[in-house]
């Protein structure tokens, strides 16, 4: 698979333990998090790695055109950086010019600043044993993330609450596709938004034991989430800035500007060698030209300058190309999720970070309301666009609904089987000699049956995913169940799954400190807010 | 594309009319069967073609070693045919032994005899409009087939009839993604079994104009549908035997054998050079060894039997290599479809038929009982391996259920929306200067909106594909519309589709022609049934 070639230096011994085999010093003083098994037969919880080449949809010499598209843009429309300190640190390097508040690039110094960037690294996780690689082949499943509201079928739809916000950690923790958090399932919005991001990594860190996510909402508060990843890894600064611990979203505010609070997280996480995502947000037709390819070319100048922002501040820092471009419906301006032209979107913007050797963020997305076949087929359709595209992250895989207008935890269930499919879609196919099943064939002989086989019986337990959702009892019985559809089923397995939840366990000298630093913080009065 | 790039001489004069651009001497004798603007917006009907490389899962050796292994059991085990001319047709070449009903291919025999099949060929239609490339990059989805039963709405489930027979075929043939017919969508068992064939295969030829197919149970049957096809496309019989116009899909009895009816159908289409495709069926676990290589080797030597079987009866007749494999619940025995493992055969499948040069049919199923998220992902799981293993056709793309058991005319509906997507996914991306759009980056600026510029208004009408079913309104409009879900709206649409359905045109002089004929034969007693 090649699924450890490193053509990047710095990347080198850095590779999660799961993957090496070693145990590292660290790995002895945690109590086991091995989960018991759980009421609910899920695929165990490991990183995917696919063993095929992703899908091209542009030629060369296209993917080419757009890149120069990009590099035009930077260089002749400039991007816009409200920040002024973002700005200056552009303006040392020599390789930019800058007027007012727009930012010219060089393409040379483009060029040459994107190489730095490492094309594989490792995100490590508060459990080692959730460590996770970022590029090659690898990819993980985040869970859905920044919803306003949240619904479940007892409850209905409501606005997001901390309460909800732990429910929905605890579900995703227990789902074994979900590897990471991109955010915050729903935003908790009874907590104040002083302190809310103290709350909300509180949360995060001892109900579940996933990588994790900051948002860049200024310098503050990321620093508050790297000192609480220090204190749960029990690393000192030098430690985590060898070991690439928290990611941060930013998206720019397309077309062509970044705002003040991104790029001040940017140059905080990437300072330290925290994992910086640049993720422009473009819906064609909307904050970006109605065309594929130009909306490509718009969202690429933008990711490759917020890029070079991080390989400026620090060569080397572990940076990942975001893309999130999908279409609005043209007749009502509504944004639309898995859609075909999102699809080939996607997988060119695979192409481009491929040819840029960043690893690749996409995402697991759909806009229905409702728990029925459109969600299903515009999530398997973005899941294959990111997976076919060659995607490292799909964010959003777990739970999204209404084009994240909303967190839902049938919809998580659901996305839990998608997700595991798909994850056993990329295991390599066994074609050794008893696979190849010669004798087994000669066994059964002509117009025989392989149910009771030695080569079955050996097999079967495992032999094919068992899906959560799927009913496939023939129509009578079903009936006779009183016809019950996938909505239904997931309403019982979020129960089930939720009254089977168990936390991650922490040492209890680790919770002390842990606690003591949101008490101390909070009593500071947490981050300045504008209202 | 490559797309018309013929590496066998016998395909190259044989390509559609619409491909070419020539109008036959036949086209003018033919009025105009244009569809006139539907009720319902869709995509035009078209064949679509695949502009980028299929998937690989398997590497080269292990190609392989799945081809070695199927020689090995073409060889060792044999393969049975019930038909004793079949087996004295496979004798006289010399390149096989026979023992009983069992026929042992030389492997060496079995390698020559398939470098005849030609790689691509034209599927000649009723209207020479819906011809359609067999091989290459294109791609074609066929309707349900073969279902007993038929569901409805309104009328629940059924079994199937003449009435729901017609009707499924006008639905069928209103929805611009249905390109062929691959079989009866429901099976009309209130006809009687000695003269079904001559009626269905008169409302299929009135009914509708696309490429149409016709069982292989004994050579009589295959002999009315193609005098039938003559009649309707007014060619004589060497015509007919310079253009394939009519398919038949065998299925292997798995493992390892082939009925009698089977491949005396085989024979009648191979020898006046009509379209065979060979398809083993076989169920992971039940009809074939649990393991995927396995599957793949022992329905890739019954396919290979059948393909040689066509190749010695005519070199260089039109065969379709069909794969069919998927995965029973080794718990409960039940089929199952849209699997992971099923999405990997498929797509090995794929690689297998490149190698052998032969086009690659493939289906879209699913084993759900509702119109529900399974249905949907399912179907998108099935298509998702098809096309990225480089199906040429799709068959059950359009309205199947149950694992086959079940027609559904909301299911077609559904089907005819993801099919569409699927269609638009394979269009090209136009990565030409205009759609790179520099111009219209350049006159949105910084932070502004694409929604009114001049490259927006240009194209928004057409711009992105427009769904049938998803609802993308805002929740709290969706939900004064009463909470519709993608199964209420498939409803309405099957209603609007069958009230907006035209026939196509026929000649009277044919039409009276073609009925003289059907109630020539029924007067004959049609054919012999063991009943």
């Amino acid at each position: 698979m090649g699924l450890l070639a490193d053509e990047n230096p710095r990347a080198g011994d850095n590779l999660p333990r799961a993957m090496t085999g070693e145990q590292g010093a660290r790995r002895s003083r945690r109590r086991s998090r091995e989960r018991t098994t759980p009421a609910v037969a899920q695929v165990p919880w490991k990183q995917p790695f696919r063993s095929f080449e992703p899908t091209e949809l542009a030629s060369k010499d296209q993917i080419e055109a757009i890149h120069q598209t990009s590099l035009t843009i930077m260089r002749d429309l400039g991007i816009k950086f409200l920040d002024a300190e973002t700005r200056e640190i552009l303006l040392a390097t020599g390789g930019v010019k800058v007027e007012d508040e727009v930012v010219f690039f060089e393409p040379g110094f483009v060029e040459e600043s994107i190489k730095t960037a490492p094309s594989e690294f490792t995100f490590h996780a508060p459990n080692p044993e959730r460590d996770l690689v970022m590029g090659g082949n690898s990819v993980a499943f985040g869970a859905v993330a920044s919803a306003p509201n949240v619904s479940d079928e007892a409850g209905g739809r409501r606005a997001g609450s901390r309460a909800d916000f732990q429910k929905l950690i605890k579900l995703g923790h227990s789902i074994n596709t979900v590897h990471m958090w991109p955010g915050y399932p729903v935003e908790p919005i009874d907590v104040h938004a002083s302190v809310r991001h103290l709350d909300a990594a509180y949360d995060f860190l001892t109900l579940s034991d996933l990588a994790l996510h900051a948002y860049s909402l200024g310098r503050v508060k990321n620093q508050d989430g790297l000192e609480m990843i220090k204190i749960v890894r029990q690393i000192d600064e030098e430690t985590l800035q060898e070991e690439p611990s928290l990611w941060t979203i930013v998206n720019a505010n397309s077309p062509l500007v970044f705002d003040a609070p991104m790029t001040q997280g940017m140059i905080e996480f990437a300072s330290r060698n925290q994992i910086v995502c640049v993720t422009p947000f473009t819906l064609m037709g909307a904050m970006a030209p109605v065309t594929p390819a130009g909306a490509i070319s718009q969202h690429n100048a933008e990711a490759l300058a917020g890029i070079v922002l991080t390989q400026v501040v620090r060569p080397g820092a572990p940076v990942i190309y975001g893309g999130f471009t999908s279409n609005v419906d043209m007749q009502s301006g509504a944004p639309a999720f898995g859609t075909p032209e999102a699809m080939q979107t996607t997988i060119v913007t695979g192409q481009l970070t491929r040819r840029y050797g960043v690893p690749y963020r996409s995402s697991g997305v759909n806009a229905a309301n409702a728990i029925d076949a459109q969600a299903a087929y515009e999530s398997v359709f973005s899941l294959w666009g990111a997976v076919m595209g060659g995607a490292h992250i799909l964010v959003h895989a777990v739970g999204w609904m209404e084009g994240g207008l909303r967190a839902s935890f049938e919809k998580m269930v659901l996305d839990a089987d998608l997700c595991a499919m798909v994850q056993t879609f990329l295991e390599p196919i066994d074609f050794t000699s008893d696979a190849l099943a010669l004798d087994a064939v000669q066994d059964v002989g002509h117009g025989g049956h392989f149910f009771g086989t030695p080569h079955t019986l050996e097999r079967y337990r495992d032999a094919f995913y068992k899906p959560l959702i799927s009913d496939w009892r023939n129509y009578e019985t079903w009936e006779e169940a009183g016809k019950p559809e996938a909505k239904d089923r997931v309403t019982e397995l979020v129960d089930t799954l939720l009254a089977t939840y168990q936390a991650p366990e922490m040492d209890e000298a680790v919770h002390a400190e842990l606690t003591e630093f949101v008490e101390r913080r909070k009593a500071e009065g947490g981050v300045e807010t504008d209202f």
